[in-house]
């Protein structure tokens, strides 16, 4: 049984839907390192009886609380008052944070506004945590023996700062750590989730060591493995035979893992094989240079690429003929080709690839509806060239598709599959 | 006092940090538009004791309770037994569900699986909400007399269809709508979040209609305003004086409105002027043009970009001096402004605009750190030249700001002012 936590994200901004909570995920996944599973998150708004009560339905279902927002300066910051009113404690100044928050401000404790002094203010018998990337101090409040309640401001960099230097190795001395986690992510594309569904079916049954889990986003299925042992080596033990399931149902699909994306796998592949690539994109516009892009060194496989959303740059730039774009248009395998042949040659790079496109909402037909998309691959040994049907999809979902195939296929190109 | 509405989220991939909800922001802005207020949202693992208590306490808070997720067919799917539970009812098979669920996967009745079966067993006394984008129905229950919950897929086109096809029509008769409600956000771009706050101070008060608040993301500063009044008249009433004073505090950064980007700005003020772009872009790897191309309609602004990675590319296809490279480096404004003037020759567009800058995580030095960016903005009067520093920032996010810049530049010069 590992130990329990719940988390309040506490704020009107998050509850009116103005901004989507960042914080909850990232903090379930720090936690869950430490072996600490997250059973309830709570988002509530700056009412103070409100929060108060979130805090006591907390510590009904969990050991450990983290409460993150609503330690500002202004009159609607009133997390530090509910957590006192919820424990019955007194709100009391504590002046060492004080100090800590003009030495931050470079400002002599006298020149402190009333704002500041307020968010000097915490529960009696509270212990403040040093915020190095902000005003508001952390807060951490010990419950009877063996409950443990954590304060930090919604501001993501400063809850990941206090997170990392306070929290965390605060828990690892509280926690019993019975056992150790270990999570592996895995991410295919062009293989059906119902598909992989099924292939890996039998371990997705429920109270299972690796717990596993599938999920879809943009097109890629990641299968995720959270596996449970008395130590790491343990821990790695159970998840070795599930993952190596996971992988052969994945199969030719699988092009990365944990942190790693199209882009990330395709510049990968290329850096591994001393490949460089250029791309000449239409319906995608830039999407699938940029993703690449997102890779730091990047710049040792890209060169250059070309965005040719009007014909005549299509012609002008990469050397696509006129009666090919007369014939079968600019969406079309024949205009794929030609636009791959045309970067490869233009940038000198070892890969080019293309991609041309119905996003929509406009200029469907019913023989190239919205959503029909396509590819050419040019290398030394020739160009190939392919096509899909995204069907049913917005514009940018469109778009989205077509920039992670034509990331797959730089990567299977860098492999030498064409 | 508006009709108070509670949201809970069910699924572990939630609990666990895998995946960011998006369905909760959006449901609470959808009901908002009715006056509903989103008091409490709450995330829940698939565990049935734990979602029949989260009903329970949800009930307790609010007399509309949209659930989303846990409709699937596996094992793991548990939201209708757990609300069963929560309500002391029955869980019962829904002929006219199955037979839906059949028309809508084109097979017989009979040809249903065991798992699709699974999805045609609610609550006694449910009503079933025909479900046109999935195969899991919504569901609708009445408790006593005044009190409605509503069950989606957590699929996010799922979830968006049954609200506004399904939900959203219910609660239009339901609620009694004692206020009408009026959103509206302004975005700015080039004004700091503390100068806007400084400015709108007055406006930021509790209790003020309309409510008023501030957040940023991308380096763009929203201000969103919520007015209420007893009808749509009376709210726009309560707005304008308000809205008026946000768009004098915001001046010449304003430069959209409600779900407008700085791409969406961007395309419309080159439409609106019947001007052209082309961009030339190193850092940012394409991600300024595919920003402009989300909006539909942008093959009438956009012609083409080129992004120009290395050194030889510059030189090649935008005409950059190797004299200029050596002389300045490829950051420079003064290799800025030869891409922005290339870029425009060679595409033929009323506009050229440039950005090269240093992403990280290497290669910045003393004098050009990274976050350091130049930009050129060519036009018929000429090319104009500037430098930003985004300092502190991650590669990615630098390349966001500076992509976000270069739009404003665009929207500016479609305007006129270079």
């Amino acid at each position: 049984m590992s130990t329990r936590a719940a988390l309040l994200s506490i704020g009107d901004e998050l509850l009116l839907g103005e901004i989507v909570d960042t914080n909850r995920p990232y903090i379930a996944q720090q936690l869950l390192t430490l072996g600490i599973s997250v059973v309830r998150a709570e988002t509530i708004g700056d009412e103070i009886d409100e929060i108060a009560e979130a805090f006591k339905r907390a510590l009904d279902c969990a050991d450990i609380v983290v409460g993150t927002g609503g330690l500002g300066p202004t009159d609607d910051d009133l997390t530090c008052a509910a957590l006192a009113k919820a424990l019955g404690l007194d709100i009391v100044f504590f002046d060492d944070v004080m100090i800590q928050m003009a030495e931050r401000l470079k400002r002599p404790v006298e020149a402190l506004s009333g704002s500041n002094r307020k968010q000097a203010m915490l529960p009696r018998g509270a212990f403040p945590l040093k915020n190095d990337w902000g005003t508001a101090p952390g807060v951490h409040v010990r419950v009877g023996t063996d409950k443990h309640i954590f304060l930090t401001a919604g501001v993501p960099r400063e809850m990941k700062g206090l997170l990392a230097a306070r929290i965390l190795p605060i828990l690892r001395g509280i926690v019993p750590v019975p056992q150790a986690v270990v999570i592996k992510s895995l991410h295919a594309w062009g293989i059906p989730e119902s598909v992989v569904g099924e292939r890996i079916k039998p371990l997705m049954q429920a109270g299972l060591n690796p717990n596993v889990g599938t999920r879809i986003g943009g097109g890629v299925v990641s299968v995720r493995l959270v596996a449970h042992g008395r130590d790491t080596a343990a821990a790695e033990a159970a998840l070795k035979p599930a993952l190596e399931h996971v992988r052969a149902a994945l199969a030719d699909g699988l092009f990365g893992e944990d942190g790693q994306t199209l882009g990330s796998a395709a510049a990968m592949a290329l850096r591994d094989t001393h490949k460089t690539v250029a791309f000449a994109e239409s319906c995608t516009a830039g999407l699938a240079t940029s993703m690449l892009a997102e890779s730091p060194g990047a710049s040792a496989v890209l060169m250059q690429s070309a965005v040719l959303y009007c014909n005549e740059s299509k012609v002008r730039e990469c050397g696509v003929k006129p009666e090919t774009l007369a014939a079968h248009g600019a969406v079309s395998q024949e205009t794929a080709g030609e636009l791959a042949a045309g970067i490869r040659a233009r940038a000198g790079t070892t890969i080019g690839v293309s991609v041309t496109g119905i996003a929509g909402p406009d200029g469907g037909t019913d023989a190239k509806p919205v959503g029909f998309v396509c590819f050419g691959v040019a290398t030394e040994r020739g160009v190939t060239t392919f096509e899909r049907n995204y069907l049913g999809l917005d514009r940018n979902t469109v778009r989205l598709r077509a920039a992670h195939q034509t990331l797959d296929f730089v990567r299977r190109a860098a492999r030498g599959e064409y």
